[in-house]
């Protein structure tokens, strides 16, 4: 059977960058004849290995500051609503999880958007188990089967696992981009550039 | 006297993207009718605060790796040639005396380009005063003059005041833009937003 060629993203729940990304990609993805991996991953014992102690947004002040700008217009320019959510960053284990489990279902894109639209469209704590009940209902899925099934060992296990492969990939920061001969590309900016590069090496 | 707006160019002679952005930003600048201020300043004290040791590209291998396949491509979306030199970063301070010196100089923009160029396209040692009167003399300025100007006291304590003054614009990266109503944009792929936002505030 004939396989498509599949685009790699890599997002944590947490990155304001990967809702950018989130918005658009299986859209433009499927524009070019890509199919898409969904990989949630966690940045932060990434970003601790490289020293950080917290976001490098709350470690340095000044990056944070210029992200809440940049970001303002960066979803002005994708039409897309931006409210930073209280606290910040989330924590993205609890979505990722659910992600993760659910990474192969035909709804994965619409429950991702959604999480990353209640986080940086309405500032919501996505967190919050009533939110993420709503949202997989709303992407069609069965939201206690999926909350249990994110609470297996298995899942638990399976996001830090994503961890190390995301290592392993020489991926260091969120959203990344993996094409199918396994280069790597970086941040939102890089998306059409992957996108590009995908096609080029599989026609 | 009327004098237009200025857009400040934030440079750190050993940053890779600062390449990218000085071989086109006098041309571009101009073709918008914007005036350019060049604010050659020290990326590696504003690093160390944030709790770097060194360059991130080396204190974080993978982030080292992606930098150069990123420059690869993205020196050949812009059509420039790209070696980097050894070692690596380089040191930026005996070139950014040098730029800041002349920085109202009308040869500046050749000199800052044919610095980059000799290190970023040739591989080439920019502390090397040799390299450093010989560039001069292309960009028609006088090498004796220039070279003692720039070991003054003045200049000296001037590259340090850069710093501060960066970091009391909220510079946290480079190259960084300053727009002339004081808006930040960070990175190459910045500018060309940089220089949008200049013209909406100025007409």
């Amino acid at each position: 059977m004939f396989k498509r060629p599949s685009l790699g993203f890599w997002f944590d729940f947490s990155s304001p960058y990967s809702y950018l990304s989130a918005m658009r990609i299986e859209a433009v993805a499927a524009d070019r004849g890509l199919d898409l991996t969904w990989n949630p991953f966690l940045l932060s014992p990434i970003l601790g290995k490289q020293g950080y102690r917290a976001s490098p947004y709350v470690v340095v002040p000044d990056k944070g500051r210029y992200m809440r700008a940049d970001m303002m217009r960066q979803c002005e320019i994708a039409g897309l609503s931006f409210r930073l959510p209280d606290p910040f960053p989330q924590n993205p284990i609890p979505a990722g999880r659910v992600a993760l489990a659910a990474r192969k279902e035909p709804w994965i894109g619409r429950f991702v958007r959604s999480v990353f639209h209640a986080e940086f469209a309405e500032g919501r704590d996505i967190t919050d188990q009533g939110l993420l009940t709503d949202l997989l209902q709303q992407a069609g899925a069965d939201p206690a089967l999926w909350l249990a099934r994110a609470e297996t060992m298995d899942i638990k296990i399976g996001l830090r696992v994503a961890v190390t492969e995301a290592e392993h990939l020489g991926i260091f920061g969120a959203p990344s981009f993996i094409t199918p001969d396994g280069e790597l590309f970086w941040g939102n900016d890089r998306l059409d550039e992957a996108l590009d590069w995908s096609l080029r090496i599989t026609h």
